[in-house]
Formats: C-alpha cells, sequence, structure tokens
C-alpha cells in the first residue's frame, strides 16, 4: 500500500461532495464484494460510500470506533452517497441509518462484531505488515472438537505455517489466541488478519514458525446460563476448564506440536486478554508466555494479587509477560500505565506498547499481535 | 433432528400469528446468532421471525427458492413479528423488506447468494446426512496460493478427511468441488455442509475418504473484464486454465493425494456444474468423474456435440457420468431429462438423480452431493 504525499487536510477539505471531481484513483475497497461497486477507496485514502434508498428521508453513515456520522446525499436516481476523508488506519466497522434504521450496507463483506457488522478495510501508511505479500503462506483450518465440559461439538481456527504440510517432522510451539467479547473463533483471521502477520513475520525471519489456535471464548456448561457477550458476568471458568481439558489436549493429539510449557503462549484482545491473564497466570504448569491486547483486569482480581505477592519470583515463571493497548482507549491505555506502575513497584518483568492513535479496534490488536508475535518462544528453548 | 406428528396442514393453522400460543418447543434456529433470540424455529417446523423497526409502516418477510412474501405485524413495541409454516426442507435464504427497501436480518449469520444474505436452517424430516453427528470429522482449510493465470494470490478451501494428519503415509483421491454464479469459494462448506456430508458418509463407510477442493469459480486474466455473477458470458476459460495449470498442481504438491485421472473427480452446482462439464469433458485425462448438480448447459455446446459423437466410445473414459437436479426448478430438471434421452439414444451411460420437492436451491446440491460422493473412486483403483 502506497503512502501518498496528499495529507488528510486536504483529503477533508475535498470531503462531503457526493460524487468525486473526477474518478481517476478510485478502486472498489478490499471489503467491496465482487457483485459491488462500493465501497471505493481513492489513492489518497478517501472512501466513497453509496447506497439506494429512493424513499428515505435521510440516510447516515455511521464509521469507526468513535462512531462518527455522516448525513449522505441523494441523486435523482435514489442513491445515497458520501465521501469522507481517511477514517482513521486499517479495519473500520460501519453501517448506515436509513430514517432512524441501522442497516448493513449490501456492499461489503460481513464480520463478527456484537452482531453482524460490515466493515471497510481503509488505508494504513506505513503499515503493510497485514497485507497478502508474496511469501509463504500458511492455511487456516476449521476444526471440529467434542469438548466434555460444555457436551457439544465446537469449532476452533487453527493457523497452521507454512511448510507445515511438508516438514513432517518438524514440531512447532502454539499461541492460543482468544478474541474479545463481541466476536467469534473466526475473527482474529477474518478481521484481524492473523495468519497474513504471521506469513509475513516469518518470512522475514522475525518471528518462529508457530500454530495459532484460536477458540470462541463463550463456554458453558450444561445446565449453566450461556454467556453470550458484552455485559455478561466475567465467569470464565467453562472456558478456563475447557481450554485445559478439551482443547489443548486436542490439539497436542492432533497437531504436531512441541507439548510443554515453554512451547506454549496464550494472548487475546479485550475479553480475551483478560482470559489470558486470569487463567494464563493460574496455570503457569501450562504456559509461558502472556500476552494481554486491550485487555487487563479493571479491578482487583485474584491473579492480580496473587502475582504483586509473588513479585520478583513471578520473573522466573514467565518468558514473555505483554500487555498493549491503543493510545485514543482511555479506560485501557490507563488501566495498563497503572499496572505498569504496580508491577515495576513489586518487580514484576513486563513489556509494555502502546498503539498511537488508535481505540479499541482491530487495527490496535492488529499492531500487538505484530510486536507480540517475534518475542515468542525465543527462549527456554 | 426428529421427524414430528404435527403437520403442515396443523402448521399453517397456527401460521400468521403474531406471537405464539405458548412458548414451548421455541429454541433458536441454528443459523442465529449467539446475540440474537430470533428466528427461532418450533419442534414442529415453524419459523418465528422478529425484527426491530419501530418508525416503518410495513415490515415484510421474503424466504426461500419461491420468493415466499408475509406481511408482519408490529407489536407496541415498534417489533414485527411472523410465524410462518415450515418453508420448504433445509437451508432457507430469506430478508425484510421495510417500506420497499430490502434489509438483511441482522440476527442471522450471514452468505454470500449473489450479495450478502441472511439464511435460516429449516427443519427438513428424515435429513439428517449434513447435521454435525458424533463421527470423527475433517478439517476445512483456507489456503492461499499465486495463480499465474490471474496472477494474483487467491484462496481456496480445501476439506480434508478424518485422520488425515494421522495417517500420514495414505494418499487420498480428490473431487474438486465448484459453487454457482451467486457463490463463492465459501458456500460448498458454509451453505452446503459439504465437509458434514462427507464425514458422515465416510463414518458410515459410504464413501472413500477423499479430499475436495473448492476454488471460486470467477476467474480472469490480467486485462480482461472479470467475470462477476450471474448474467456474465460463460466464459471460462481463465477459471478453465487456472485450475489445470495452477490449482491442480499445487494440491498435488502440497497434499497427500493420489495424483491420476483415475483418482481425480469434478463436480459444482449450477455454473459450476456446467464448468464441470466442460472442462471436464475436454480433459479426460484429468478427470475420471464428473458431476453436474443443476448445471447442464442449456443450448449447444461443444463438448455436448463432441460427446454425442463419441457414443459408447465416452463409456470406457468416465467412471462416473452424474447429472442431479430438483424436481420443481423446471428449467434444469426439463434440461436434464431431455439430456438423459439424447444420451440413452447414443449409448452414453451415465445417472441421473431428481431431488423430490426442491427447487435451485441448497438442499438440492446437499443431496446430490450425498448421492454422488459415494460413487466416487470405487472403480479404477
Amino acid at each position: 500500500m502506497k503512502l501518498l504525499l496528499t495529507s488528510a487536510l486536504l483529503a477533508f477539505s475535498l470531503a462531503y461532495a457526493q460524487t468525486p471531481a473526477d474518478t481517476a484513483g478510485w478502486t472498489k475497497a478490499t471489503t467491496t464484494h465482487r457483485l459491488s461497486e462500493f465501497p471505493k477507496i481513492h489513492t489518497d485514502g478517501r472512501l466513497w460510500f453509496q447506497f439506494k434508498a429512493p424513499d428515505a428521508k435521510l440516510v447516515q453513515l455511521r464509521i469507526g470506533a468513535t462512531n462518527k456520522t455522516y448525513d449522505m446525499q441523494k441523486d435523482k436516481d435514489g442513491a445515497w452517497s458520501i465521501i469522507i476523508p481517511p477514517p482513521g488506519p486499517g479495519f473500520q466497522y460501519y453501517w448506515f441509518i436509513v430514517d432512524g434504521l441501522i442497516v448493513m450496507d449490501p456492499g461489503s463483506y460481513t464480520y463478527y462484531s456484537n452482531g453482524i457488522k460490515t466493515a471497510v478495510e481503509a488505508q494504513a501508511p506505513g503499515e503493510d505488515y497485514y497485507l497478502t505479500r508474496n511469501v509463504p503462506h500458511g492455511d487456516i483450518r476449521q476444526h471440529l472438537f467434542y469438548s466434555k465440559v460444555t457436551q457439544s461439538f465446537r469449532r476452533m481456527f487453527i493457523y497452521t505455517p507454512p511448510d507445515y504440510d511438508t516438514n513432517l517432522k518438524t514440531r512447532y510451539p502454539v499461541l492460543y489466541l482468544q478474541h474479545g467479547a463481541g466476536e467469534d473463533e473466526a475473527e482474529w483471521t477474518s478481521a484481524g488478519r492473523a495468519h497474513l502477520i504471521l506469513d509475513n513475520l516469518i518470512a522475514e525471519k522475525k518471528a518462529v514458525p508457530m500454530i495459532i489456535v484460536m477458540n470462541n471464548g463463550f463456554a458453558s456448561r450444561p445446565g449453566e446460563t450461556a454467556a453470550s457477550g458484552p455485559g455478561v458476568a466475567r465467569n470464565f471458568s467453562a472456558f478456563e476448564q475447557m481450554l485445559i481439558q478439551d482443547v489443548i489436549p486436542d490439539i497436542d493429539a492432533k497437531f504436531r506440536t512441541i507439548p510443554d510449557r515453554d512451547h506454549r503462549a496464550m494472548a487475546g484482545l479485550s475479553m480475551g486478554g483478560m482470559q489470558t491473564f486470569q487463567i494464563g497466570l493460574t496455570h503457569l504448569d501450562v504456559f509461558s508466555h502472556l500476552g494481554m491486547f486491550s485487555g487487563t483486569p479493571q479491578g482487583a482480581s485474584k491473579p492480580l494479587d496473587d502475582i504483586l505477592a509473588q513479585g520478583v519470583a513471578l520473573n522466573k515463571r514467565l518468558h514473555v509477560f505483554w500487555f498493549g493497548a491503543g493510545t485514543t482507549e482511555e479506560r485501557f491505555i490507563n488501566r495498563q500505565r497503572e499496572l505498569r506502575g504496580m508491577f515495576e513497584k513489586a518487580g514484576i518483568k513486563a513489556l509494555y506498547f502502546e498503539s498511537e492513535g488508535t481505540a479499541h479496534e482491530f487495527q490496535t490488536w492488529r499492531r500487538c499481535l505484530n510486536q507480540f508475535a517475534p518475542l515468542l518462544f525465543k527462549t527456554g528453548r
């Protein structure tokens, strides 16, 4: 993706036009499906949306982590249009509001984020680590397994690195990677592009080849009220038991893993980060690398009290203890800085990453994974 | 799935109610996502839809291959509801029409069928061959490859049978399976459940373990106008070249295949069936089993003229030559019967399947795959 000189300010002055002054420089966004022409993206990063609703009185576009809202303009054929300045880097959820009714864009692919959402892949100048490059590519597998804890078949997504199917004598370390309260097991690859991030890191020899296992973070035992999304009580007990007793043994049996704690990591975004903190720290016999992406315990918690009490003793038990958050997601970045103070005072070694100018959104978590993955499995081998 | 005694007639008499007489017997449909309560399905097969649109004057439900349309009723909270009789067996696309505007149901998962569509999995009494049963399960892989023909990275979906990753000395035959003009490479598994159909057939020893390779059927060379959907000229030349020169060598290099014509099949639905007929019959050095699901050449075509001229000689070159269509998709079933007459007159052996009471829809194609797959790779070994 080319970094162009056209500034965001210039782009902003061109915004709000119903149709562009000229049609040069516009192509379909990568998130626009084959039977649609819109949304389009300009080489300067502007986005052009269109939605046909001849009888509507007002159609608005709402986009991004800050829910920025634009009034669209209707042409004589009943198509509502808007050209907007670059909405922020990378992956942006959006929808239309048609006379007050929220409607997903029929022109874009859908993703799972607190329900079905449309999204557009916006420019991110200087960030090409998640693009499909001419490098060897791993596979993403949809894998069914039976959980004795939930007493049901469940689906996980598994990334196997390039050459996994040809280097049949090689065994690999495993990163267990979790989504947030809004997503499901597909989103780390579909919205997060975890597979492409790893393909690129491995090709550049920045990260060691590894397997990534992505499960649905909602689990309940038969008879328990099923947790389903934001606002659910943060009871990870069934998920924890399932991960340790069902998932890891299934993966170690069916994939060529190195089945020990030195070669097992856990990370997650938002709720998945909270799960990583809680489950990872209470199972240091299972995991040795932990990554919390915009997901730290917000109040007191048992593992937090425990590790603060352990202090420097914890350092011998963790190869990587890593925290990342976006600088514009106030609650999360503030908590991360607060924890950093507590950990430093207690002598606990950790690493901290601040994603400049991003919020509680996938661009933050792509950057986190791109920073975190290269640190994994480089000690304790 | 239980076959209940409640008749469709009784169900019909209960339809059009805004809310059910009692709430017993209703559960979320399997296609309803975790943050939604609707659509619901009753044990007797009725479906209950709900959509919140307080300011709308009229909300309608449109569902199924025949586009049956129902007016919904608004309650005091602005939620529109409808309970409908069983809409037909299995997988049904549907949407809402809100004062004339087509809106997908935010409560259901989306699929790709001439754009993004919501769908509901309805009952299909007596059909359990595509359900998730307690049998060994294969994986579905998303696999990126570089096509020299299109000069781009492309994605395919690949089903590997149970034990593929543990029986490391076993090699497998391959079925190349194509979607129709409305779909993409994901739909044979997401809407079609091809992986579950094969898991069940393999568990019952009705089908031999095989790999299934599912590609996007739209391909164009750089500079060519990209074909994108229904109504496109039926020029399969770039796809044909890509399949033969890029896809098959990639699969034979990276998967444990038996790389000869006796162990290679091709099949497809609708446009994919037409591609199978054209590409398969002109590459009998590559394929020996061909399946056309609701997809036969509608007029004269080169391979059709050629095989009619060959007559009985063709029988030695094809292990399986198979046609299937639904009895209520008139154009396709009529053409299939017409071809049958022509083939029988020419002495060409083929097999014909008629899916009772289904149209140009996935339930027809699930049944086709369930009938076709057991016939594969049982001769010529």
